[in-house]
């Protein structure tokens, strides 16, 4: 794809108000002339990224998204997001505060909760949104306490999910303290917590994903939680990627880690638009954190609501979820086989305990060229490559499905396989 | 509403990890007992929030949603939402840049620039992370600068919404420099642009809302161009309530000011939940600034697609509102002719340009009783308290809709002055 596919049709661009006010003096660039600089800065190390428009039909094996129960075009999650169309209209029309709130929402908060085994729920638009809620909320000062108050604490493993570390840079601004500790290190985790000291009544809380986005990765959600308890804090997780697909019938990582119903110092972030085949995110937790979020959360004030069809169709799926517990197990099965598959090949794959498979590639580079090769042949699987991955190290990314076939899974190993760098 | 709406039947609660490690030593406080006294503390200012789920079907005006155009339930509105559930699936399936990109996405995209007059646009999952993205990847520093480069200043109305405050909040934990200038006061922004001296090479960034939520005043847009040019800045707005609503056809705070096509050191981010009656939002500009975006900004690679749904319900409302441009003007007139009823009575309601209208109550408390008489009698408005409001001054919030009757209009004035608190 080339920029044209992101852009109008070019026509004489007519710049009227280049002159609708004194110009800067001297030779001053163009405040936008950087972007151009850094675009060939991106180029040069191989980094660029762009945006490639698939169509509605083609003949693609995707192993690259994250329908992970292969619900996206479930007949019942269909019809019940064109049910919830017909019902509620095409957006919430406002805020959840104003005038955006639905009994389908708090419908889908519910089950949510319930099949997680929390007291209560609350849905976002974004999984993003979702913990910038949770992390910035639970941060905030106590009204009324003094200026002296201690800082919040915040512990976050180094290899978190962007949308954490923007939460915890932002809880930061609000003044919280943030640590990092070393990537599923639950030993690490606690030292950081005891770097607070025993000021009392600071709080404390520790941050991690139970599913790591790019290698698949399942923490010890059970230590990670001794380690808060045992500091006196809480235990914040985002399960976008364990929710549906790990634990017993897909009920996540708590419940995989013996954790349910879920302990009353434990909050966690899932996404709709993984296993729920839906979009937006949601937060499950103690009531009262649950309310803390409603009445402070700036992402869920100050935003719409999520847009009925989704929360519709992450309700069907979820229910779809609870009549199939199966699904939830097919789709790990399914990751082993592709590492299984592509290990008797020779590749460097990560050992799934989700549906997350990653091969190492060479070089940024490299990676993308064997993705290209893979699409050729009729397969899509991800590229991560720098900022997208921890370590710095560029990857082949793979997610299996539940409704992924054994012919399928042959066909993607031979491809990829047959597409490695030289 | 009480609380159980948010959360499911309570049941024997069993705390099964309490013992899973050591307890903090001595009589540590629960991590979340501050919750419940800080939940106290908002009930003690009147400032506590509920979220009340509507029904689908109530005999209620609202006059407290975005639906400025009345599409939210147009026929071709929820046909277009409809057919892409069909087409595309209940979701993206992934990121943009993974799997999560479709035609619809670019069809959408091209739509919304040619109407806006910029050159692209990149559609975001919510109007939020759109403001995110605009504001943080702008402030980017540039590969392979020097760690002596300036830091690039944003310069912002003390107004402006809380996306757009946490946005320049997490530019500032990048390294931008943040000033505040006066609400809607061009000079001011001009003086704050000059405070970042003449270093050679900094980047400055005028950022402020077009249409402000809540009392709906609409800045000059003009001024703080001229503003930003004089600088040698760019111009950064959030046109949410302005989109669909002012200029020609509802083009936007850019053509209402006579500045479209767009000058090119201008970027502007909309909703598509308003006016365009679904989810998400977009940031629109010149074309180097849209694959900046797409390249680094976070909230659009870490974060999955828009759902096609809400994607062809805000592509399908802006066609309409193409083919009934007078939709535009007609929200516009009944906001004006809802602030002149109101201060026919007496009210102090601020004088709208766009589609909200706001009336001054005299306290947090007097609001709320406001709001619920009016709700009593039929008709929901929007009920603005700290920390929602800028000046600390809690009102009342109505938003007109293309699509009021005169008869609906007298009505709720009629309503609304009945409920005036005593």
């Amino acid at each position: 794809m080339d920029g044209t596919a992101l852009s109008p049709p070019r026509r004489p661009w007519t710049l009227r108000s280049r002159s609708a006010g004194p110009g800067p003096s001297g030779a001053a660039p163009h405040p936008f002339s950087w972007l151009s600089q850094a675009a060939r800065a991106r180029a040069r190390s191989g980094l660029s990224r762009r945006i490639v428009p698939r169509p509605a039909a083609e003949d693609v094996l995707d192993l690259a998204g994250n329908d992970y129960l292969g619900l996206l075009r479930h007949p019942r999650v269909t019809a019940a997001a064109e049910a919830a169309l017909r019902r509620w209209g095409t957006g919430a029309g406002g805020s959840r505060l104003v005038t955006g709130d639905t009994e389908l929402h708090h419908e889908l908060e519910r089950e949510l909760a319930d099949f997680a085994g929390t007291e209560s729920a609350l849905v976002f638009s974004s999984g993003y949104t979702a913990n910038l809620a949770m992390l910035t909320a639970l941060t905030a000062r106590v009204p009324g306490a003094g200026a002296d108050a201690p800082a919040p604490l915040l512990v976050c493993d180094r290899h978190n999910h962007a949308s954490l570390i923007d939460a915890a840079r932002l809880a930061r601004a609000g003044g919280a303290r943030v640590e990092l500790f070393d990537h599923a290190d639950p030993a690490a985790a606690a030292r950081a917590l005891g770097s607070r000291g025993s000021a009392p009544g600071a709080r404390s809380l520790l941050v991690s994903d139970t599913v790591f986005s790019v290698d698949g990765d399942l923490v010890d959600t059970a230590a990670l939680h001794r380690a808060a308890r045992a500091a006196g804090g809480a235990l914040l997780l985002d399960d976008a990627h364990g929710f549906g697909v790990v634990g017993p019938g897909g009920r996540g990582a708590l419940a995989a880690a013996g954790l349910s119903p879920a302990p009353d110092d434990v909050v966690v972030s899932v996404t709709l638009s993984k296993a729920l085949a839906a979009q937006g995110g949601a937060v499950l937790g103690p009531e009262r954190v649950i309310r803390h979020l409603v009445e402070t959360a700036r992402t869920f004030i100050f935003d719409t609501g999520l847009a009925p069809a989704s929360a519709a169709a992450a309700l069907a799926a979820l229910r779809l979820l609870r009549a199939e517990p199966e699904r939830a197990r097919a789709v790990r099965e399914n990751a082993r086989l592709l590492c299984d598959g592509l290990r008797g090949h020779g590749l460097e794959a990560t050992s799934p305990d989700a549906a997350v498979v990653s091969v190492t590639a060479p070089s940024p580079d490299a990676a993308v060229r064997w993705r290209a090769r893979c699409l050729a042949a009729g397969v899509r699987v991800g590229c991560f490559r720098p900022p997208s991955v921890p370590d710095g190290r560029s990857r082949l990314r793979l997610t299996a499905r539940a409704d992924l076939t054994e012919a399928e899974m042959h066909r993607a190993v031979d491809v990829i396989a047959a597409g490695r760098p030289g």
